[in-house]
Protein backbone atom coordinates (compact mmCIF):
# COMPACT_ATOMS: atom_id res chain seq x y z
CA UNK A 1 0.00 0.00 0.00
CA UNK A 2 2.78 2.49 0.75
CA UNK A 3 4.72 1.95 -1.65
CA UNK A 4 1.65 2.83 -4.32
CA UNK A 5 1.03 5.79 -2.28
CA UNK A 6 5.05 6.84 -2.19
CA UNK A 7 4.59 6.41 -6.19
CA UNK A 8 1.53 9.06 -6.22
CA UNK A 9 3.33 11.21 -4.50
CA UNK A 10 6.74 11.06 -6.73
CA UNK A 11 4.93 11.64 -9.93
CA UNK A 12 2.36 14.28 -8.23
CA UNK A 13 5.46 16.32 -7.19
CA UNK A 14 6.99 15.67 -10.98
CA UNK A 15 4.00 16.68 -12.29
CA UNK A 16 4.45 19.97 -10.36
CA UNK A 17 7.25 20.89 -11.61
CA UNK A 18 6.36 20.18 -15.38
CA UNK A 19 3.86 22.60 -14.46
CA UNK A 20 6.72 25.06 -13.95
CA UNK A 21 7.72 24.99 -17.58
CA UNK A 22 3.85 25.56 -18.59
CA UNK A 23 2.06 29.14 -19.09
CA UNK A 24 -0.89 29.87 -16.57
CA UNK A 25 -3.18 29.98 -19.04
CA UNK A 26 -2.73 26.77 -20.17
CA UNK A 27 -2.64 25.00 -16.39
CA UNK A 28 -6.08 27.37 -15.49
CA UNK A 29 -7.57 26.68 -19.41
CA UNK A 30 -11.07 24.63 -19.21
CA UNK A 31 -10.59 21.63 -20.94
CA UNK A 32 -12.76 18.33 -21.88
CA UNK A 33 -13.65 15.51 -19.19
CA UNK A 34 -12.35 15.06 -15.65
CA UNK A 35 -12.06 17.96 -13.74
CA UNK A 36 -12.04 20.29 -16.37
CA UNK A 37 -8.43 21.81 -16.14
CA UNK A 38 -4.71 20.74 -15.18
CA UNK A 39 -4.08 22.73 -12.70
CA UNK A 40 -7.70 22.46 -10.54
CA UNK A 41 -6.99 18.61 -10.68
CA UNK A 42 -4.06 18.66 -9.00
CA UNK A 43 -5.66 20.68 -6.39
CA UNK A 44 -8.25 18.04 -6.27
CA UNK A 45 -5.92 15.02 -5.77
CA UNK A 46 -4.88 17.16 -3.07
CA UNK A 47 -7.94 17.86 -1.51
CA UNK A 48 -9.43 14.10 -1.65
CA UNK A 49 -6.49 12.54 -0.23
CA UNK A 50 -5.93 15.06 2.40
CA UNK A 51 -10.05 15.23 3.48
CA UNK A 52 -10.71 11.24 3.67
CA UNK A 53 -7.00 10.40 5.14
CA UNK A 54 -7.56 13.19 8.07
CA UNK A 55 -11.29 11.04 8.32
CA UNK A 56 -9.65 7.62 8.68
CA UNK A 57 -6.98 9.67 11.32
CA UNK A 58 -10.11 10.47 13.56
CA UNK A 59 -10.01 13.80 12.75
CA UNK A 60 -13.07 16.27 11.70
CA UNK A 61 -14.12 17.01 8.21
CA UNK A 62 -11.25 19.90 6.88
CA UNK A 63 -13.38 23.25 5.61
CA UNK A 64 -13.33 22.84 2.37
CA UNK A 65 -10.81 24.58 0.31
CA UNK A 66 -11.13 26.62 -2.00
CA UNK A 67 -9.05 26.61 -5.24
CA UNK A 68 -9.17 30.35 -5.81
CA UNK A 69 -6.92 30.39 -2.92
CA UNK A 70 -4.35 27.62 -4.61
CA UNK A 71 -5.13 28.55 -8.14
CA UNK A 72 -0.66 28.87 -8.78
CA UNK A 73 1.78 26.14 -8.83
CA UNK A 74 3.86 27.16 -5.94
CA UNK A 75 0.87 27.60 -3.96
CA UNK A 76 -1.02 24.51 -4.80
CA UNK A 77 2.89 22.85 -4.15
CA UNK A 78 3.08 24.41 -0.59
CA UNK A 79 -0.80 23.43 0.12
CA UNK A 80 0.42 19.97 -1.03
CA UNK A 81 2.90 19.81 1.00
CA UNK A 82 1.58 20.92 4.15
CA UNK A 83 -1.59 18.26 3.85
CA UNK A 84 1.35 15.68 2.98
CA UNK A 85 2.96 16.15 6.13
CA UNK A 86 -0.31 15.59 8.21
CA UNK A 87 -1.39 12.34 6.57
CA UNK A 88 2.33 10.56 5.98
CA UNK A 89 2.63 9.26 9.12
CA UNK A 90 -0.84 7.63 9.03
CA UNK A 91 0.05 6.02 5.28
CA UNK A 92 3.55 5.24 7.31
CA UNK A 93 1.78 3.04 10.00
CA UNK A 94 -0.68 1.76 7.85
CA UNK A 95 -0.60 -2.25 8.32
CA UNK A 96 -3.15 -5.60 7.63
CA UNK A 97 -4.88 -5.01 11.35
CA UNK A 98 -6.99 -1.71 9.94
CA UNK A 99 -8.18 -3.06 6.88
CA UNK A 100 -11.62 -3.47 8.36
CA UNK A 101 -11.89 -0.70 10.07
CA UNK A 102 -15.01 1.14 10.09
CA UNK A 103 -15.28 5.00 8.72
CA UNK A 104 -19.04 6.40 8.74
CA UNK A 105 -19.64 9.08 6.68
CA UNK A 106 -20.75 11.80 8.54
CA UNK A 107 -22.71 13.64 5.75
CA UNK A 108 -24.49 10.69 4.26
CA UNK A 109 -28.02 10.88 4.21
CA UNK A 110 -28.48 7.17 3.63
CA UNK A 111 -26.98 6.04 6.98
CA UNK A 112 -25.99 2.76 6.07
CA UNK A 113 -23.09 4.66 4.41
CA UNK A 114 -19.81 3.66 5.62
CA UNK A 115 -16.57 2.41 4.45
CA UNK A 116 -13.67 -0.05 5.57
CA UNK A 117 -10.42 1.56 6.05
CA UNK A 118 -8.77 -0.58 3.02
CA UNK A 119 -11.35 0.55 0.50
CA UNK A 120 -10.54 4.10 1.34
CA UNK A 121 -7.25 3.69 1.06
CA UNK A 122 -7.51 2.24 -1.78
CA UNK A 123 -10.00 4.45 -3.57
CA UNK A 124 -7.56 7.73 -3.15
CA UNK A 125 -4.46 5.23 -4.53
CA UNK A 126 -7.13 4.67 -7.98
CA UNK A 127 -8.21 8.32 -7.43
CA UNK A 128 -5.05 10.33 -8.28
CA UNK A 129 -4.04 7.48 -11.03
CA UNK A 130 -6.76 8.33 -12.72
CA UNK A 131 -6.96 11.49 -12.53
CA UNK A 132 -2.66 11.92 -13.54
CA UNK A 133 -4.30 10.05 -16.34
CA UNK A 134 -6.16 12.79 -17.60
CA UNK A 135 -3.53 14.98 -16.99
CA UNK A 136 -1.52 13.37 -19.30
CA UNK A 137 -3.83 13.56 -22.33
CA UNK A 138 -3.98 17.22 -21.78
CA UNK A 139 -0.22 17.64 -21.47
CA UNK A 140 -0.14 16.52 -25.26
CA UNK A 141 -2.82 19.13 -25.95
CA UNK A 142 -0.47 21.20 -24.67
CA UNK A 143 2.63 19.93 -26.84
CA UNK A 144 4.77 18.86 -23.80
CA UNK A 145 5.51 15.30 -23.23
CA UNK A 146 3.59 14.03 -19.99
CA UNK A 147 5.54 12.55 -16.79
CA UNK A 148 5.77 9.20 -16.87
CA UNK A 149 3.24 7.03 -15.67
CA UNK A 150 5.33 3.92 -15.16
CA UNK A 151 6.08 2.34 -11.49
CA UNK A 152 8.76 0.81 -12.44
CA UNK A 153 12.28 2.37 -12.71
CA UNK A 154 11.78 4.77 -10.13
CA UNK A 155 13.32 2.98 -7.43
CA UNK A 156 10.69 2.61 -5.29
CA UNK A 157 11.88 -1.41 -4.41
CA UNK A 158 15.61 -0.17 -4.02
CA UNK A 159 17.01 -1.90 -0.98
CA UNK B 1 -3.40 -5.82 -4.14
CA UNK B 2 -6.06 -8.11 -4.81
CA UNK B 3 -8.69 -5.84 -4.51
CA UNK B 4 -6.93 -3.33 -6.15
CA UNK B 5 -7.02 -5.98 -9.43
CA UNK B 6 -10.51 -6.98 -9.14
CA UNK B 7 -10.96 -3.14 -9.14
CA UNK B 8 -9.46 -3.09 -12.39
CA UNK B 9 -11.23 -6.32 -13.72
CA UNK B 10 -14.21 -4.78 -12.94
CA UNK B 11 -14.06 -1.23 -14.69
CA UNK B 12 -12.40 -2.83 -17.53
CA UNK B 13 -15.20 -5.02 -18.09
CA UNK B 14 -17.98 -1.86 -17.71
CA UNK B 15 -15.59 -0.11 -20.22
CA UNK B 16 -16.14 -2.91 -22.53
CA UNK B 17 -20.24 -3.02 -22.31
CA UNK B 18 -19.69 1.31 -23.21
CA UNK B 19 -17.78 0.24 -25.99
CA UNK B 20 -21.08 -1.81 -27.10
CA UNK B 21 -23.21 1.93 -27.60
CA UNK B 22 -20.39 3.33 -29.49
CA UNK B 23 -19.51 3.11 -32.78
CA UNK B 24 -16.64 1.63 -34.71
CA UNK B 25 -15.56 5.03 -35.83
CA UNK B 26 -15.58 6.56 -32.78
CA UNK B 27 -13.65 3.27 -30.70
CA UNK B 28 -11.14 3.45 -33.37
CA UNK B 29 -10.68 7.14 -33.90
CA UNK B 30 -6.99 8.85 -33.47
CA UNK B 31 -7.26 10.86 -30.30
CA UNK B 32 -5.00 12.66 -28.44
CA UNK B 33 -2.26 11.44 -25.98
CA UNK B 34 -2.03 7.78 -24.11
CA UNK B 35 -1.58 4.76 -26.34
CA UNK B 36 -3.93 7.24 -29.43
CA UNK B 37 -7.55 5.73 -29.49
CA UNK B 38 -9.71 4.05 -27.29
CA UNK B 39 -10.13 0.35 -28.57
CA UNK B 40 -6.34 0.20 -28.59
CA UNK B 41 -6.20 1.36 -25.04
CA UNK B 42 -8.01 -1.29 -24.06
CA UNK B 43 -6.19 -4.01 -26.08
CA UNK B 44 -2.74 -2.33 -24.44
CA UNK B 45 -4.52 -2.82 -21.37
CA UNK B 46 -4.67 -6.37 -21.58
CA UNK B 47 -1.42 -7.15 -23.56
CA UNK B 48 0.50 -5.76 -20.75
CA UNK B 49 -0.83 -7.12 -17.79
CA UNK B 50 -0.75 -10.28 -19.42
CA UNK B 51 2.77 -9.91 -20.61
CA UNK B 52 4.02 -9.20 -17.14
CA UNK B 53 1.98 -11.71 -15.17
CA UNK B 54 2.93 -14.64 -17.02
CA UNK B 55 6.53 -13.35 -16.95
CA UNK B 56 6.32 -13.70 -12.55
CA UNK B 57 4.48 -17.15 -13.66
CA UNK B 58 7.68 -18.24 -14.94
CA UNK B 59 5.95 -18.56 -18.56
CA UNK B 60 8.43 -17.41 -21.42
CA UNK B 61 7.42 -14.42 -23.61
CA UNK B 62 3.98 -14.90 -25.25
CA UNK B 63 3.72 -13.79 -28.64
CA UNK B 64 3.12 -10.10 -29.03
CA UNK B 65 -0.31 -10.19 -30.26
CA UNK B 66 -1.65 -8.20 -33.35
CA UNK B 67 -4.02 -5.45 -32.64
CA UNK B 68 -5.67 -5.93 -36.22
CA UNK B 69 -6.53 -9.52 -34.93
CA UNK B 70 -8.90 -7.88 -32.12
CA UNK B 71 -9.80 -4.38 -33.34
CA UNK B 72 -13.69 -5.04 -32.42
CA UNK B 73 -15.21 -4.91 -29.01
CA UNK B 74 -16.38 -8.73 -28.36
CA UNK B 75 -12.56 -10.38 -30.13
CA UNK B 76 -11.21 -7.90 -27.65
CA UNK B 77 -13.81 -8.68 -24.56
CA UNK B 78 -12.98 -12.28 -25.44
CA UNK B 79 -9.12 -11.42 -25.83
CA UNK B 80 -9.22 -10.06 -22.50
CA UNK B 81 -11.37 -13.37 -20.94
CA UNK B 82 -8.69 -15.36 -22.15
CA UNK B 83 -5.27 -13.90 -20.90
CA UNK B 84 -7.74 -13.47 -17.42
CA UNK B 85 -8.14 -16.95 -17.14
CA UNK B 86 -4.35 -17.76 -17.43
CA UNK B 87 -3.38 -14.82 -15.06
CA UNK B 88 -6.34 -14.65 -12.36
CA UNK B 89 -4.89 -17.48 -10.34
CA UNK B 90 -1.62 -16.02 -9.67
CA UNK B 91 -2.82 -12.87 -8.82
CA UNK B 92 -5.22 -14.89 -6.26
CA UNK B 93 -2.39 -16.49 -4.54
CA UNK B 94 0.12 -13.42 -4.56
CA UNK B 95 1.05 -13.32 -0.86
CA UNK B 96 3.74 -11.31 0.43
CA UNK B 97 6.58 -13.25 0.14
CA UNK B 98 6.73 -12.89 -3.21
CA UNK B 99 7.67 -9.26 -2.81
CA UNK B 100 11.35 -9.80 -3.37
CA UNK B 101 10.94 -12.41 -5.34
CA UNK B 102 13.34 -11.25 -8.94
CA UNK B 103 12.23 -11.48 -12.53
CA UNK B 104 14.81 -10.68 -15.02
CA UNK B 105 14.16 -8.70 -18.01
CA UNK B 106 15.38 -11.39 -20.80
CA UNK B 107 15.08 -8.69 -23.81
CA UNK B 108 16.83 -6.12 -21.62
CA UNK B 109 20.05 -4.83 -23.24
CA UNK B 110 21.68 -3.41 -19.74
CA UNK B 111 22.21 -6.39 -17.84
CA UNK B 112 20.87 -5.26 -14.63
CA UNK B 113 17.64 -4.35 -15.01
CA UNK B 114 15.73 -6.67 -13.19
CA UNK B 115 12.54 -6.55 -11.03
CA UNK B 116 11.17 -7.22 -7.83
CA UNK B 117 8.27 -9.14 -8.36
CA UNK B 118 6.37 -6.63 -5.76
CA UNK B 119 7.34 -3.95 -8.25
CA UNK B 120 5.68 -5.26 -11.33
CA UNK B 121 2.20 -6.12 -10.07
CA UNK B 122 2.33 -2.52 -8.48
CA UNK B 123 3.26 -1.27 -11.95
CA UNK B 124 0.62 -2.81 -13.85
CA UNK B 125 -2.05 -1.93 -11.91
CA UNK B 126 -0.98 2.06 -12.07
CA UNK B 127 -0.81 1.14 -15.65
CA UNK B 128 -4.77 0.16 -16.35
CA UNK B 129 -5.57 2.77 -13.59
CA UNK B 130 -3.58 5.32 -15.47
CA UNK B 131 -4.95 4.28 -19.13
CA UNK B 132 -8.30 3.96 -17.74
CA UNK B 133 -8.04 7.83 -16.95
CA UNK B 134 -7.45 8.57 -20.35
CA UNK B 135 -10.48 6.83 -21.73
CA UNK B 136 -12.67 8.79 -19.15
CA UNK B 137 -11.04 12.35 -21.23
CA UNK B 138 -12.07 10.85 -24.73
CA UNK B 139 -15.05 9.54 -23.52
CA UNK B 140 -16.22 13.29 -23.26
CA UNK B 141 -15.40 13.97 -26.14
CA UNK B 142 -17.60 11.31 -27.93
CA UNK B 143 -20.45 12.79 -25.78
CA UNK B 144 -20.70 9.98 -23.63
CA UNK B 145 -20.70 9.59 -19.22
CA UNK B 146 -17.39 7.68 -19.07
CA UNK B 147 -17.48 4.72 -16.26
CA UNK B 148 -16.96 5.70 -12.81
CA UNK B 149 -13.37 5.45 -11.31
CA UNK B 150 -14.40 5.07 -7.72
CA UNK B 151 -13.06 2.04 -5.68
CA UNK B 152 -15.90 2.80 -3.24
CA UNK B 153 -19.63 1.76 -3.56
CA UNK B 154 -18.47 -1.41 -5.69
CA UNK B 155 -19.00 -3.64 -3.59
CA UNK B 156 -15.14 -4.76 -3.44
CA UNK B 157 -15.19 -4.98 0.35
CA UNK B 158 -18.74 -6.79 1.21
CA UNK B 159 -17.90 -10.04 3.31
Amino acid sequence: MMKLYEYNWQVRKEWFDWCDAVTEKELLKKRTGGKGGILYTLFHIVDVEYSWISGLQGKPEPQEPSFEDYANVQKLRDYSARCHEEIASFIYTWNSSMETLILADENATDESESFKYGEIMRHVLAHEIHHIGQLSVWSREVGKQPITANFIRRGLFDS
